[in-house]
């Protein structure tokens, strides 16, 4: 029962663990035609490897894709895409009394709990490597976005106390700076932060941003399927986020109906054309569930990572209490690492909406087929 | 393609719209044997009844139950359970000028564009009315919960800026006040701000917080099929819905390792049973995706209702620019009332993960089979 | 667990029991605008109504579809379309020996040792009025086969012994004999020989045969979800259903491949178009689970209808052995009215499957969304 | 849209063609604490693998599958189980006019429709190699059902016109036939009935039949989910199957009611005990789509493999009629390597049912988690 399936037409399904043979996916709907390269998927991966900065764990993976199926002559099938990155650094000598103890704020106990026993190596299923087939998976789908115009793009808004208003963005520090920030000053003293929780034994959380443009009005559906909604169970499925929120999202909570609401006007661009758009976006691009032609912006809250190098408390396996200090590679945070993951399930879950509307009106059938 | 199912064992199919024949739902995969009666429902659809205090909507509804299908004796078959809502009091005339024009904060647009048109009376299929299948179902999970031991208690925990501390809440408060706050001078001051809300023609959101008391370790599984990632996918199904966070949420993005994670410990309660619990709950209940054996604390902010009485700026269907005033009944807040939807979206979710949970050891097949 | 969902894009969600309030169907995922009225689905499930012939039930009931919600000024709307038949003859005293006793044949033995009990009144879920939703949701599914020029045909091809031949069909015959057999005289041999079947307080069964005739190429999926697999299940579905094939089917079995392959060639109506057909179609009009361009040709296995009058031997629910004596109405056949149910499930069917293909090829979204 | 995944909580996802890296399965939800090796799997690969008598292809893989995940320490750990095997004897220049001419009877034409393109070499994902993903999985759940006591046997029931009725089946034989006949005579007239075929230029077709003995009682859900409709789209889902029958399947279409029906008796090996089982098994092990305790029986149909050395009409993918002749590898049948793809399917479906089972009733629930 390991729910490692995603998504109802483009579909993935993950696999691996982090000192097993490697990690992988296999994406399953993928329209036939689309040009790829183990190189455009490469890409993606890299920006998710260890090693990329002074605060990153030293684990030198190399993290290369081998496409195993699915594309022929430099373009999809059609059939399934199997894609596969081998473990090649695995230290597992670091994780011996993890066989024992629970580790707090990890899902040892709680794997232990449901399954009987647990690959204690490295976090096991639980592990961050986890996340590769999710980011592979991820470009693909950000490359059939790309063709159809559509942008995701996420980001660190904030790291620890040190938070960046949207006023102050400057998307061109991106590529600039290691915690993919986009502000240069914030992104400095981020950095101070980051070396006194080293110094300190500690670990901080963060916040990820991602907007989505591009999209075309009308993607979605009402009800259980709400865009939102998938967008929620998507960035909640990565391990270490508490929490969600699309447009003015917790602050709405305390704002009236005439400052929240968004008006919707024609667009000045070309009056003629009599296009919609709407003059603010406090809905985060998403009304009643389906996109409404704003870029559609949310949040993620990342919890501290819980691999500190300082003495807690806990529980052996067998009930005895006791204290725990984790030696081996651990990251202060893993914020920047997790960007290019939040971007990878938004990419898929956009793709599969777009998918699934291609039937909304009976004319689109009736145009398709005859 | 309007995804009006949810859950994958216990799954619900809801149908309906404002102001059609009535709304419903087909409950299929409930376990045979649970004892229910239409009363059992009822009494959760009343506490998300219209014209339960001075702030809510004058529509006057009985919006009684009736089972079509799959009780037999008082007890579930086994087969799906057909639950039906009539629709009794349809006041269309108050909607007229909604035909031609989209309303701020409203999906109106977004229908319209995505299905070619859309039933323009009382919002539709995204009316508030489409949560009574919701909670009717809901109904059904709570009792096959309460058979197990598990209690799912939702609650306003604030109301635009009036918010109650986890410190002071007084959950005897809960049936005292019809908004449903655990706190009676916060109740009271909300009360106040909702009327100057209606005085000066505007609507305000709030937080509500749930509660998910009795849950076995080990529920929810790794990777996409989290416990909580289901649940962000219920919460922020339900219209209104902007933001979910899990145990510390958006606060633990700044919080450190060291503050975040919950030690293990022993039971005090009976040592000698060796009882595995956290001494604290930062993380709401889930380590991993799956439960811990912590209470399950999440919470959900609700944006301002969008139907607001004064002046608004908006745009017709023929894309001319126009001002607009809704009249008809709405209320100045949706929060109270979408307390017990929820807690209904959080009891089926629950529901589905214990179902699934039950194949998770091999052990548990032989014992069940052999 | 009780599985009674349908499909994956084009969903359909059946309810009811013989003797409850009423039976019905949810269809969620219909594309919006298209025309739909009651009557339209009326005509489908009239063509199942019992006391059609001197053969079948005199159960008298009226059968008449409501439309409760997903329609709006006669077209849908995307939003689910719920659609419930009442119930309104129930003899249940007739059943009064059913609630100690297994019938031979019946699902009354499995129903109670998966559940724990079951509803003995007619059948319960295991009825014939089941069939009701699944055609009241395949009227919907054929009225949209039809806007892209498709049409699904289901006949009777044999009553016990008395089959015909495909030379010998005759198609006008159909709307002319009440056991929709495609022949004058063989549908009066069928006649004869279920007055024998009366005779000898027997039943028997048949064969049903279902063409598909305009579908485009390319429709079904290899691997698991190839078009004649879903129609396998969908018609094994079907109670009482024991056999399904495809194309030559069984016979292909002793066949030689140079029998069994169909030609390729260019169709002669238009030899400029270069458009490819095959000569023969022993496929059916599937290879590789993919349809062809040939009509699409299978056919079903029912079972004699297990009430009979004569006495049988069975064992009661506390385990003693007995004998059983059916009273009440029963069919000597069921096949003449469960033509439209194969027909219906065959249209669901191939709906879903039509939704599907809309995003086989990245040409296609591009086109769709740019 | 390639429709790889199978199974609802036991799934399967499979990838791979014939001349990619190497073909491939996912297992997502076994249960934790199976134990299991390669090895174990191996032994199933190794009934399928080609060249094992006379009449089959030379191409000489090992197909040596390798667990890349799930497993630690000799057993399942709940986390999904890659299963992979390399392509190691790749003769793609056999397949030279494949690209630009659709053989008849294969998936060459519909493929190149609905994919725009296609991996012409030797198939691609059609090719029989698709197939050792579904074996792969096939035996981790036939050792699942192993330790339930539920054992899945299928063999060939004919080959071209050399059938073996039930009365002669010989089990004794199975392992002393190559092709998996349970009849020594009929074997040795099946082989020379197959040399004529290949002297011929020609192939021919034959049944399986699986048996599948020790099933508990209750498994399977009516309406949609029946047993028997999951086993038919599983088997359906396999190449070259054209038919599937269950128990008396077509020639329950000529029976009579009263010869049909399998009377209910209470088993005479411990009176006391009050086992209800069937003095007969007409049904095939399944009443109302739920297993009744009878040993569960079906048949497939398999058509000639479509690969014959003869001369054949056909189109270019320009739409030029052209003669073929197909080179390289094929086997003048495929039935005895697709004997435990059968037995693979059905044990998968049966794995899934009973899973899924475990919530029938709310006394189950109770008992587990109180």
């Amino acid at each position: 029962m390991s729910g490692s399936i995603y998504g109802q037409i483009f579909t993935i399904t993950t696999w691996g663990e982090s000192h097993g043979a490697g990690v992988g996916v296999v994406i399953d709907g993928c329209p036939a035609g689309l040009s790829l390269e183990a190189s455009d998927i490469q890409y993606y991966l890299n920006r998710r490897k260890p090693g990329q900065n002074c605060f990153m764990t030293a684990r030198n993976e190399k993290d290369s894709v081998e496409i195993l199926s699915g594309v022929f002559e430099g373009h999809t099938t059609g059939a399934p895409i199997s894609l596969f990155v081998k473990n090649t650094d695995q230290r597992s000598t670091d994780y011996d009394n993890l066989e024992t103890c629970y580790r707090p704020g990890h899902a040892d106990f709680t794997f232990n709990s449901k399954y009987g026993f647990r690959d204690y190596r490295g976090g096991g299923r639980s592990s961050g490597r986890e996340t590769i087939g999710r980011v592979a998976a991820g470009a693909v789908a950000s490359m059939i976005l790309s063709n159809l115009g559509v942008t995701v793009q996420a980001y660190t808004k904030a790291i620890g106390p040190i938070s960046i208003a949207e006023a102050e963005y400057d998307f061109t520090q991106l590529s600039k700076n290691s915690l993919y920030m986009p502000h240069k000053e914030k992104s400095g003293l981020a950095c101070a932060y980051l070396s006194d929780c080293i110094a300190s034994q500690d670990s901080c959380g963060g916040i990820i941003e991602c907007r989505i443009d591009g999209m075309p009005v009308g993607i979605g559906d009402p009800v259980f399927e709400k865009l939102d909604a998938n967008l929620a169970k998507a960035i909640l499925s990565v391990g270490a986020v508490k929490g969600f929120e699309v447009g003015d999202g917790f602050a709405a909570a305390s704002l009236k109906g005439s400052e929240n609401n968004d008006a919707f006007i024609v667009s000045a661009a070309d009056p003629a054309a009599k296009k919609i758009i709407k003059n603010t976006n406090h809905s985060g691009g998403v009304l009643g569930g389906i996109s409404d032609g704003s870029a559609i912006v949310f949040r993620a809250a990342i919890k501290p990572t819980p691999s500190i190098s300082r003495t807690q408390q806990t529980v052996t396996i067998s009930g005895e209490e006791t204290e725990l200090v984790i030696h081996g590679r651990h990251d202060p945070i893993i914020v920047p690492r997790a960007v290019v993951v939040i971007e990878s399930m938004a990419a898929i879950t956009v793709v599969d909406a777009l998918l699934k509307n291609m039937g909304a009106q009976m004319d689109y059938l009736t145009r398709f087929y005859r």
